[in-house]
């Protein structure tokens, strides 16, 4: 076996002994094959826990066409295990470019999938563009993130959307833990390996307060940082205060802060203005989606030098004689810098996405052609599988 | 001056210091005066911090008519010292029997007010028996509790709601703020001054995890105890985990705790299966609004002998041979035991009404005659106020 | 019965159910009677947890001879209901006067007791005034403070040490604790039962940073305030900056401190140069064993007005148009304004007295005249009843 | 410049930007130049931390000598980048054997070193086999772990320490510091990293509740765990469950455990007894200074299969069929899998390695060959640089 399928195989195989609510789900669909009759077309990043999503589905008997929803996320160890799995095609390699990305949309598109999962919505977008005659005998999506559920919401409104669609990123059971537990553990993880510094003692400023500020702010605590949260809306900044937590403005906040750690959603949070108050030494690191909440366009600009001084890690001179550091480019720090969301995380989420699947498998006919939410008792069962594992009887 | 006079002016000083919203608002009415040409009604636990509301709307210009909502709740004190200030009429005493107090709710009608703001919905009921005749100015309500907004919608429904009534019971300033910081210090320190015991070391077992419960688990950490939290939905429950928490099935849960504290909103949750499974020494304390959470009468029934063996506490004998403890007869204990919602918990709940009432008073004639949600503006109005006096410029 | 004997002895077994330590001892006690042939001299705050020591030492066959050790903490009811115990004589009396005090050190000596418990040293100091013949039975002491443990050391560095004495407050499970876990939670039930007012969202500067000083910082966190820590000792005050804590001058504490809270042993540390610097609303309090650390007569001087404005709590008008508040009168706040330490904080403590009372009764004859620790098997075998209770099998 | 060099010089500077203390210190000594006539032997993990403190040193005027302690922890980029520098000769590669590691001792005592400061005992053990005569210029030694100061102590018993040496792991500054919150937080960073595991929900079991426990239980729950500690020190275990942690026997912790975390200072305490109760999934790591905490033989002996899953993670097969993960071989975690103790962990130990040298090379004279503690300057002067960044004027 090469080195290269070994080692995704193992990744795999780690994720799976740690995702107890896919095994769960994936020991019933081997005996009920929801998906016997299904062709299922699959883009999200291709790494070891979307692959246990693939075999999960692959178990309950449909056959897989596996595309990258983003080709810097693919890694190609996992894609060559997953690619071995009888039934299940990977069209996905690191690194493609934007036209043999588009192209592999176009592929996934002539397998004339029953179902669709896929992450930030491009393949319904193409679906739209093109006209329902060239995917026949789709009957359903199911979609991971907010950019891909407003691009739905976008096509419905419009009355472009031809068949139901669940929004997985609605749910109750994703947006409650993904982002304060997951991006607020894996941030920490990323921003301490990284720099290999001290958190306790330090002074952390967490911008916005949103869900993943949250996670932010109690796991900065948690490592033994003062925490000062910056947030405009000010309902959210009482509830800071009462949590224990500083809120200040933000440049206040920056003069104080060893470490910013932003999580807006919003672009250009830490522009040129707000360079000019940073402490000395102060690390840089971002949570949020996008890599625009840090201009790194404006921290070159302002700097005098720039370099690499630890992987992952730039250091800007500034002309005040202070450096600051950015780490991983200003990229979404936990998973440029670390492993993105803890396993068991991405387990639930794909929990979700699983049994979403199947209950678009059985009831697309009573199924209007809108975005639906996941259904409640979906979520219970998730759930019902997370607890039985963790609040053990002797408990 | 009379030392029952003394002592309520004293209370409500005390309280107005620390009730910067109510002062700043105040401030801003006696400039206004918004409330001119209106005549309020006024139906709530009739304490120092109600009655800082009351001066705040006199001071907006009102004319007060002020009775109690549960006679139970008056304290004389106060409602003497607020019966002197001009412009406020108080018809309140502790322990009214229940016809004196609909006689008292008849006698505010009969003022004709304008404008109404009470605590548990029996005012706006009373209207609705009688027709809209009988108080032919009154053109708004705001209502404090979930109780009251329940019977708003019912009458909404049934198509007996005649003015604009506003629910300030579900504003985020208030269901965020006041169960979660409110109810889990209060009830906490209720317990602490009713027994002495060390809480730290202790395992408290919270029952039901919504926002009270949330508070109680919070500050029971906070406090040294290890906390395992029982919630019927397995969603909340996750979150619990998630937390940090303990999460156990009841029974499991009574069998090790110290403490076990309600806040289910259901009736019957300690009752005569429970018992058996409590824990030699256990403290009982409900926190929920209904003194039905903990089964009083259960106890009595499976106890050989029950004795009043502190203030506030009553000890149960069990056959087993263990002794158990129930806080304020199983009322709710932060109120029976102790001093209710810190002040500054009110104060802001009390600034939503008092800016309620306002927006009422302006805008009556352009709104519906249904149940309004606070305007969102008075909510951010009333957390900038909160964020001016907490967070401090030199933080 | 007469309504104060009543009142006693619920006191009494209100804390003997929460005192296991004890219980346990007391239950073997009966059985080897350790103190058949002893007369105990007991000098302690005559409260109802010292009650329960007396009541351990009777059941081990000693005859007591109970004064008071400051006639301000003496509880009548209490005196009265352990009067009633068939072996112990109390001559202890709420508000006696010094003269009074010293003629019941008198009458205690003229017991000539075997062995004597007490707090504060007074009573050796007496009898090492008068000389050893005044007391010819007597063959070990053991004292409860750190002032008496002071006396012990002086008398013995003078050579006017003539017994075996045990030092109960060094023992690892005194100090280890009671300042940490006791004074940490019944001074925040003090100041929230003193004051109705919010603790989360607040800044609590906690002045000087030892044990008491770190139990308060913690217990302040758990409510949900942000605490800043003011502490001389660099070395300690590092380690409160890793703990997460603020660490600043006291001035600097001072200017943004909603409730400033002294433990530093050390008279005047909110004297006149510091009050200049308190912020609007202030609310003081000390938690150290003397009055002196909050100078009563400083702000009284300072101040334009002085009022009560609360049970338990004073107001002084500055000049600058503040007001702040004292509670307690600069008194421990814990015990002025609440119940003192948690019941089995002082079951833990009792616990060390009694058994090394045990020591000295069985082991005077091979103990030197000087100051002994609290022999290590005893903590020990605390610990484990303790452990015993609090980590259930379950758990 | 080489790869490897530029890697080197790149790691210093990184760890120098974050070592306030060294730069102090350093400042200083370059104005003093108090090793201006020494030469300084250092025997210590030659990473980039100490590659800084030889740095301060040098600048101090030393000439220094460096060799390996530990020759698995040797990093040959920081060694050939240290190596460049003026004045200190470097003689340590990764991987030398035992024999090349003692002809380094040897070579190390040939420069006839007037201060060492070495890692473990080694050199100074070398010296006393020898004899004085080996190095005559010698006037100081300090020593950095527990295991050479044991080493020390012993050879003082026995009248063969001939000169003055200072104990600086026995500092406050180190042990209350770097076990706590160097090995609390590096620990957890390690796990996080080779499992890319959740923590919150989980159970993390501490055994061992010394100085390491402690940080070890802080940050477990910090990152969202419940923890239960198993201590066999009774007064300690009374320690934790006032902290609010829960405490049970060994094999009732395991059942429950999905983190188990070893740092009890003593072999074989997960051995084969323990390994039939470890539950399923479990994730073994060891934060103790040796290797023997986690017995790998037994573990390897009791299980039917073991495999590599992941870098840095083992899995064990058991009969029961079960799987366990061992991390980093048991090794200690955070040196094996992640980056040893943070930058201003080592900042801080090295700063009192820094000036103790420099009191050793002022003071020899009148400094008796035993073993001394840090003096309390020394200490404090450390203490109020850390303090001097950290908290900072605005706060």
């Amino acid at each position: 076996m090469s080195r290269e399928l070994e080692s995704g195989q193992r990744k795999i195989l780690w994720v799976r002994a740690h995702m107890p609510v896919q095994r769960a789900i994936a020991a019933r669909f081997r005996e009920e094959q929801p998906f016997r009759e299904h062709r299922i077309g699959m883009s999200l990043h291709l790494e070891a826990k979307t692959a246990a999503l693939a075999v999960t589905l692959r178990e309950g008997g449909a056959m897989l066409y596996v595309i990258e929803s983003n080709p810097l996320a693919t890694q190609d160890d996992v894609a060559a295990a997953l690619a071995e799995t009888d039934g299940i095609t990977v069209t996905a390699r690191r690194g493609v470019s934007e036209p043999e990305h588009k192209e592999h949309i176009e592929r996934l598109l002539d397998t004339d999938p029953t179902l669709i999962v896929e992450d930030g919505g491009e393949v319904v977008a193409r679906i739209a563009e093109r006209g329902a005659p060239r995917s026949p005998s789709l009957v359903g999506l199911s979609e991971e993130t907010t950019t891909g559920v407003e691009q739905l919401a976008s096509l419905q409104s419009e009355g472009k959307l031809s068949i139901p669609a669940i929004a997985v990123n609605s749910a109750r059971m994703k947006h409650l833990l993904d982002n304060r537990y997951g991006t607020g553990q894996s941030t920490w993880d990323a921003i301490m390996r990284a720099t290999n510094l001290l958190i306790a003692g330090k002074t952390a400023a967490i911008v916005g307060y949103g869900w993943c500020g949250k996670g932010l702010a109690i796991r900065a605590r948690g490592l033994g940082a003062r925490v000062v949260v910056c947030e405009v809306d000010e309902i959210k900044a009482v509830e800071a205060l009462m949590e224990g937590f500083a809120v200040a403005p933000l440049d206040r906040a920056l003069e104080q802060a060893d470490f910013v750690v932003t999580a807006t959603g919003r672009p250009g949070i830490i522009a040129e203005p707000e360079i000019a108050h940073l402490k000395e030494g102060a690390v840089l690191a971002n949570a949020g989606h996008f890599a625009f909440e840090i201009d790194r366009n404006a921290l070159a600009t302002k700097s005098v030098a720039m370099r690499k001084v630890r992987e992952d890690v730039d250091a800007y001179d500034l002309p005040s004689g202070k450096t600051v550091y950015l780490l991983g480019k200003g990229e979404l720090v936990n998973l440029s810098v670390a492993d993105g969301h803890p396993v068991e995380i991405m387990d639930i989420s794909f929990g979700l996405q699983a049994l979403s699947l199947e209950h678009l498998a059985k009831h697309h006919a009573s199924l209007e052609a809108r975005v639906h939410p996941v259904p409640d008792e979906i979520e219970r069962t998730v759930a019902r599988i997370v607890l039985s594992m963790l609040s053990s009887p002797s408990q």
